[in-house]
């Protein structure tokens, strides 16, 4: 993170007051870029806070656990021995004045102040920040709740840390917005949608849509399951495991039946790390353009997780598929046990090939991460259709047919399908394009953020992102540009959590995995911004497109031109 | 063709003088673009001429037939009747000049005359291109000898072709030179190197490296064998079908050896459809933003043709090949017939799991295009593996070998691989980028040339081309745009020869075939020049990028980016 490192280099000059106005314009900017959600999130902020009070999802360790708790140690101590702090160390609570959530909420930039609540108690954590040993994420909390990222990041959990949040307290949530932290269940369709972790980028409420932010997503190699990116058609049904049923339909055999309880033992349990992608990612780009129909997703609609589960290639043969059924059958459809009001699942199909053949690894998953897949993924049972599009992994799997037809759900046959850029509404014919399966070449920067500013003093850049490609091929190379595209430099891939081993590399035409990359450049000297960018190659050697204009649909699916972040450089002299 | 098409409409008007003189700078024009070949190609001009008397492949049927005849018969008919015409009908011959060869090659404009020569006799025929049924395809001959292109175009082979002919004798070519005509065999290691078309542009003589003429390219769904690129790296050699021995090797159960006729009755005959390009193909495109190391390939490094023969997975399941050899076996190595002067052969090798799969499609092909393989595309037997790149197709196969490694041989290891714009000859690794395999999404603009000029009064554009992709990805779409880019037409799509059924749908990761399009398009009303551009999507929705700088390497290979043609639109006033 560049303002860690910033921070981290502050602290070697001055006095900490000192430390904390000098950082000011940086945190600032940082915070307005962190605070700032797509056009749609602000509405539901308030929905987010609701929702986000328990977390079960503990993920110990998604910050070097070690590092950070000696860093929060030597923190204590230094801050026991300062007697110029103003910030009153408060531990009565009756002394306190009640703030509303409405007043917490609006103290979540340096200028207003940083706030947050915990257990019913507001604090002004404003001094804190430059100090958090976690860098810039304690941003994501301001003006909300510390509960729902205390839980993800485990190393909170300690006895001195609530000392030192003590430090800040300020006042007392009042008992209605408390109550309100526990959410009230109403009777539309959505309101046993599941509790989503705050810190997501909703781009639509109800059905739930929703990312993380770029900088959390480069973090892990394999995306914590509260953070993968959510994309519901529909609201989220209740599953009741012990009762689930899937049926498989379409083979001579007739209709197999099968429970959770069959699916994970009469199949073996087979095990993929894959990446899944909307078809809309970085549908954002394409709106700057001209105006698509589709939520206005950023660059975070991809996310990597394991599955395991049953392989379907193991269920149809358990339902009687033999390869003469190929003779007639093209397409394995799905169909989901979400509905619409008027009852209509959401469904979508594969080429019968893919669900087939040994090599394909579609899954029946029944865990991610290595947990029961949570409600917003697909509980008790998805498809996993590693290396294609988002859309056919369908979520709450109920009814499997072999067919000869594709799927004739509207999502197969009137969405998810790409147009030329010259191709409007009043002339688009939808069966003229095929479904989208597997997804061409993609890659995007996480860090920097766009319009962040660089200090002339770090002398180097670090750029990271992802990149990931369809249909199994492996990304080979990625290459960064500081110049708009100019010149270009080859990042380095990773493929596994950093400082771990890499995942062993995949079979030929089996990359399921996406690979996050980075590279520390020099500073150009004499530039006072850098285009930054970025574009991938995968092992068929296919690249991105240079621009997004030519790329342009309605719908505004398939946004994998070169991503391009601008950013400033700030002289050392614009400091002193 | 434009230019037939201009004929055509000029027919209309005025006498023949008059239309010569009219047509006479867009004719020029064509004739100047005919005849110039790549920098390399003007060097071996003589040695076509030796090499391209006999031509066993009559490719009936190339030009619609029945047409053309019907031309030929109405020109004759009033050619008789004319009185005016200023050249003499000369059948007897001793009256007749002698020109030598040199002499003859002189003339191949419109502006020098155009002169050809037919079994020793030499024929100004300067006055009848413009009326030629063929349309613009008679200027390939130009300077040369006829026979080779009659032989392709079976129409020609008729009595009143040749009293047509017969009136255009200007001379009779030299003694010597028509002995040249038979090719003399030499003691160079090429000097058993087959004939070849002379319509070829030849980019390198030795080893044989020539591509046809765009616009003969797209002429055929299925490339005719002598007008198929040819891409050598070394000598053919010469092989006795009866000999010929293909060997197995590295399955458990020792070598396994096979003659040809083994080859043919023991395995089931399997026949498909595939395009093979070079990985150099479009190379000169590189060319013009840096020099790279290479041939200096055009557009038409690229072909399509039948080819029939035994699949290479049964041949291996014959050899003792059982799933476990996958545990530790990953390639499968080719080694050719074809050797340098220390002995080394040509080889390369595939994925294992390409090579066995099902539906990978590998042939050791014996036929193409429905006849023995043409000794320069690997006689008697040569792999194609389809949706791979033409590098991986060993020709004159000696040796398969199932391996743990891939081949060593320097076209695998240091060759035919992609590297960032930025990697130069100093830097370049060879290890750290993956053999090509599967080739990226291609096209490009086979008609109108570039520097071409359109009559305004034609109204209408039509733009051919042709569209491909590796891996078996079908083409979905190939988006067409007048105005360098800035909006796009959708062209039609054709997957056979024109007027004729299509091939069947392909199944899906299985269409090794190209796509050729064409649209017609108004010409936009006040261009004076048109950048024609085209870009081609797959089924994985790959494009291709926009420009070619930020792909240049240094091999110039994988050269996919946008086709860009230029052409002049030449206003009505301009020719009254």
């Amino acid at each position: 993170m560049l303002l860690l490192r910033r921070c981290h280099s502050l602290t070697r000059f001055g006095s900490l007051i000192t430390q904390r106005h000098q950082v000011t314009p940086a945190v600032a900017s940082c915070a307005a870029r962190l605070c700032s959600s797509s056009s749609s999130s602000e509405d539901h902020r308030s929905h987010q806070r609701v929702h986000s009070l328990s977390w079960k999802h503990g993920l110990a360790g998604l910050l070097a656990g070690t590092g950070a708790v000696l860093a929060y140690g030597l923190h204590h101590h230094h801050k026991a021995e300062r007697a110029d702090i103003g910030v009153q160390t408060l531990k009565k609570s009756s002394s306190l004045p009640v703030f509303s959530q409405e007043e917490v909420t609006k103290h979540r930039s340096l200028e207003d102040g940083i706030w947050v609540t915990y257990k019913g108690g507001v604090y002004d954590i404003t001094e804190f920040v430059a100090m958090h040993p976690g860098g810039d994420k304690i941003m994501l909390a301001a003006g909300g709740a510390l509960e729902p990222f205390w839980a993800l990041y485990a190393v909170h959990n300690q006895e001195h840390v609530l000392e030192i949040l003590s430090d800040y307290k300020v006042g007392e949530l009042n008992l209605e917005d408390l109550k309100k932290q526990q959410a009230v269940k109403s009777s539309d369709p959505y309101s046993s949608d599941p509790e989503r972790h705050p810190v997501l980028r909703i781009n639509s409420l109800k059905p739930f849509n929703a990312e993380p932010p770029p900088e959390i997503l480069s973090d892990s190699y394999i995306t914590p399951s509260a953070f993968f990116f959510k994309r519901n058609h529909l609201p989220v049904p209740q599953v009741d495991p012990a009762s689930y049923q899937l049926h498989v339909e379409g083979l001579p055999g007739g209709v197999l039946t099968l429970s959770l309880e069959d699916l994970k033992t009469r199949f073996p349990k087979h095990t993929i790390t894959a990446t899944l992608q909307c078809a809309g990612n970085r549908r954002s780009e394409m709106n700057k353009v001209k105006l698509v129909k589709g939520l206005n997703w950023g660059i975070a609609a991809i996310s990597n997780a394991t599955w395991s589960g049953a392989r379907l290639r193991d269920v149809l043969l358990a339902a009687g598929y033999k390869p003469d059924v190929a003779q007639w059958a093209r397409h394995v459809q799905f169909e989901g046990l979400d509905t619409d009001v008027t009852g209509t699942t959401y469904g979508a199909s594969v080429p019968l090939n893919k669900a087939v053949s040994e090599e394909g690894d579609v899954l029946l998953a029944y865990e991610m991460n290595g947990e029961d897949i949570p409600p917003d993924h697909g509980f008790p049972v998805r498809v996993v259709v590693p290396g294609t599009v988002g859309a056919r992994n369908v979520k709450w799997l109920g009814k499997i047919i072999v067919s000869a037809e594709e799927s004739s759900s509207h999502w197969q046959q009137n969405d998810y399908k790409g147009f030329s850029p010259g191709t409007d509404w009043d002339t688009v014919d939808f069966k003229s394009a095929p479904a989208i399966q597997e997804l061409p070449i993609q890659s995007a920067i996480t860090t920097p953020a766009d319009s962040a500013t660089i200090d002339r003093s770090d002398e180097t850049l670090t750029v990271k992102g992802y990149a990931w490609s369809g249909g199994g091929r492996e990304v080979v190379r990625v290459d960064v540009s500081l110049d708009g595209g100019k010149t270009w430099q080859v990042a380095q891939l990773r493929s596994g959590e950093k400082g771990q081993a890499p995942e062993p590399s995949p079979p030929p035409g089996r990359a399921w995995a996406w690979k996050l990359w980075e590279i520390t450049a020099p500073l150009p000297p004499d530039a006072q911004e850098l285009e930054i960018v970025c574009k991938a190659v995968d092992n068929s050697y296919n690249m991105q497109p240079d621009t997004v204009p030519p790329i342009w649909n309605l719908r505004g699916v398939l946004s994998n031109a070169w991503h391009r972040v601008k950013v400033k450089i700030r002289e050392d002299e614009d400091e002193e």
